[in-house]
């Protein structure tokens, strides 16, 4: 499982005013901390700031580099934002996002090709956001196809589905597990990814839910997925269910992370 | 997701000297806190006493629905047993369990022809355990097809497709996961439940593997288990799995259990 970490986000309440005053300290352990929980990519986010984006964006990129050696996932859908980002990352980054709005495809794909970036692709359209499983299929079909028609590798790229509330609509965990399926039979080596916590809004216990559909959703062909991987309960269940569905060998992941105290029931 | 309680069973410390001292009370509190804590059936083995087997069985099935309204899965290789429970149990009882050993067949299908009970199809034949998902598929396919050609009705069918350790075979959770996959496209009315404790048979942190089990295999179509229900945490994944599936209208079962405090995360 390719874990995203996605606790530097400015819409936090204590990131926010520690982005704002560049308090290094605190964001580099916030990052070091999430790498040691097992994060394949530090998300790195400060949207809410706007005007101040770029510039801070920047300053994020360096400052958590200076402290992990993962690579940083640059999420925001400013392109002068993510070109500051990707300008100062060292290595491949992962770039979060592109969609299939014509505009904002033709502003991030040559970031992507001149900083040779992976990409999350959102399946979003010139019509918004997707309804249902065919919606989904149609637009990430649509995405990867123009995607590796330019010259993007399949592996490349992250679809995300786009997660909407259970709440809302009863059938919307099928319609995103369907699409899951379809996606992965089609093209391999995509990945898939998504921000989880959308599917329980509105409801309580939210985080059962989340931790349930992470694993309803990687029995159904996801490999990664943008979470606190602070949160024990979450990443015990994502190190289980890799090792479940045959991406273990020996098990030994599973058994050195119980070795650790890694897990918990 | 239909639970059968798997608690009354005599290769359990507690439940041996109890059955064998007819002792009521125990019995009677078991089946009760298994039913309000959500089984749709209650199991009962005593398959360690041997001789005493069928008799066991019997007062087990009298005593039990003294106190429950749910039916009782009969749950013995011995047929003269399980006619024994049968004659004793009112309403449509759960056999547990059939195979495709020829012998087996023959002895266990006039009983629940005769008792017109539901049976489970253990995916077993001459040649022992099944080894890979085709041999789970295969040995599934004759057993229903063998069971609907003898009148018996699919939604009748619950067919395990035998779980056996990750830790002896990496690829075993990807076989049983296929292999229900395959069945549920199949059969659309045909029913899939296991024995999940055996996944993680000599791997450490067992509970955690069992849960995570549950979910993936929910996400693949199997819509049964026998555990015990007593278990919040996997009771609690199975509801949630349930409702992100589709399968509770406007969550209502959800939000029910989450105001009783039925359940923890």
């Amino acid at each position: 499982m390719i874990i995203i970490g996605e606790l530097i986000n400015t819409s936090r309440d204590e990131v926010e005013p520690a982005v704002k005053d560049r308090d290094t300290e605190f964001i580099q352990e916030l990052a070091k901390k999430q790498e040691e929980a097992g994060a394949d990519y530090i998300d790195v986010n400060c949207g809410t700031l706007i005007k101040e984006e770029p510039e801070a964006l920047e300053w994020l990129v360096k400052t958590v580099q200076e402290v992990v050696d993962v690579p940083l996932c640059i999420d925001s859908p400013d392109p002068e934002a993510i070109k500051r980002g990707l300008e100062a990352h060292e290595g491949k980054a992962l770039v979060n996002s592109i969609t299939a709005e014509e505009d904002r495809f033709q502003e991030i794909l040559p970031l992507i090709q001149e900083y040779d970036a992976q990409i999350i692709a959102l399946v979003m359209n010139e019509e918004g956001m997707p309804e249902d499983d065919t919606d989904r299929i149609e637009t990430a079909t649509k995405l990867i196809e123009d995607l590796t028609a330019e010259g993007i590798a399949e592996d490349d790229i992250y679809v995300d589905p786009i997660i909407q509330p259970i709440g809302t609509d009863e059938e919307m965990g099928e319609y995103i597990l369907s699409a899951i399926d379809e996606i992965t039979n089609k093209y391999e080596d995509v990945h898939i990814t998504c921000g989880l916590s959308n599917i329980s809004h509105g409801l309580p216990q939210r985080k059962l839910l989340n931790q349930t559909f992470v694993v309803l959703a990687m029995s159904r062909g996801m490999d990664s997925a943008i979470l606190d991987p602070l949160d024990e309960k979450i990443m015990s269940l994502a190190i289980a269910a890799d090792t479940l569905l045959g991406k273990d060998q020996y098990c030994s992941d599973y058994i050195k992370a119980a070795k650790s105290d890694g897990l918990i029931i």
